[in-house]
């Protein structure tokens, strides 16, 4: 029953980069990461990517989020070799409600998931169609959300160790699904 | 005649990144960096890019190259900061001749421009096809040629700082045509 609905989720991501135009070798496309975040729920709270490349200094990743799906809040502390993940979220299919710390915007597009409310706490708003990016800085608290057609988002980065994100929901544990 | 051949280069990398599915904004299109390397070639030798983003940490770029066209060879040098740009090419559209140092390939696929060839040194090949890629190190020599389509590559890197840029032929200087 797991792998089905990894596969099932998988299939869905993989349909996602095929509209944005993006190539995946074979290897990439079985090796999709998906994550669900421990949350159980991940049509409504969970992450679809690919990892290019990861080295000590730069990690490029290709998200694919499925419609209305919500990535949820969190930061990148400080680290032992720098002072945390920088990161430049690029959109390349559909649309992306990004929220991050700053003035909060009053009329919001999207909104955190249904009785998770308590979990976000961040509401600057920014909304990135094809083409458009924003770079998030180091320890930042930031979430983000699709429109009804999901997206795919590119992203540029320092290092990545996803093991030291800091989210707000403690009950999230940031574990592949498989 | 300067503006008008940067023009007609620009439209043809424009029509580059439209198969490859790149999503541009109209200030990016506005705004390609079209590089002749001071040699008055462009057509055999040069590089049209697009830079997202280039902080402290990390750049992206999305490069196009005109059909059977030279990015030629140099190196990332040990700057004031750290050891040099270390960059991952994500070939995205066409094909790429990448050579690097190391082993010489015997029977290459591609060549350096004709008359330029004492400018080439290092010829260990490698091609990249839609959604290959390949990251070099600092300070390691390398050129790289499109096939007969053109190609479009993603780079992924540390900061780009390309006045540091080392070139085997003397001749070059890095400097945007326009």
């Amino acid at each position: 029953m797991e792998r089905q609905k990894y596969e099932e989720i998988k299939g869905k991501a993989l349909a996602l980069y095929e509209k944005a135009g993006i190539i995946l070798t074979e290897e990439e496309k079985t090796s999709i990461e998906v994550v669900d975040f421990g949350l159980h729920n991940i049509e409504v709270t969970g992450l679809q990517l690919i990892t290019y490349v990861n080295t000590e200094k730069v990690c490029a990743k290709e998200l694919a989020l499925l419609p209305n799906q919500t990535c949820p809040e969190h930061k990148h502390p400080k680290r032992d070799f720098d002072e945390g993940k920088e990161e430049t979220f690029r959109c390349r299919y559909g649309k992306v409600y990004l929220y991050v710390e700053g003035n909060e915007t009053e009329t919001r597009s999207a909104h955190p998931p249904q009785g998770d409310e308590e979990n976000y706490t961040v509401f600057h708003e920014l909304i990135l169609s094809p083409g458009q990016q924003y770079t998030i800085y180091p320890n930042t608290l930031h979430w983000f959300k699709s429109g009804e057609d999901g997206a795919v988002i590119s992203e540029f980065s320092t290092k990545s160790t996803d093991e030291s994100d800091v989210f707000t929901d403690s009950r999230i544990i940031r574990v592949p699904m498989m």
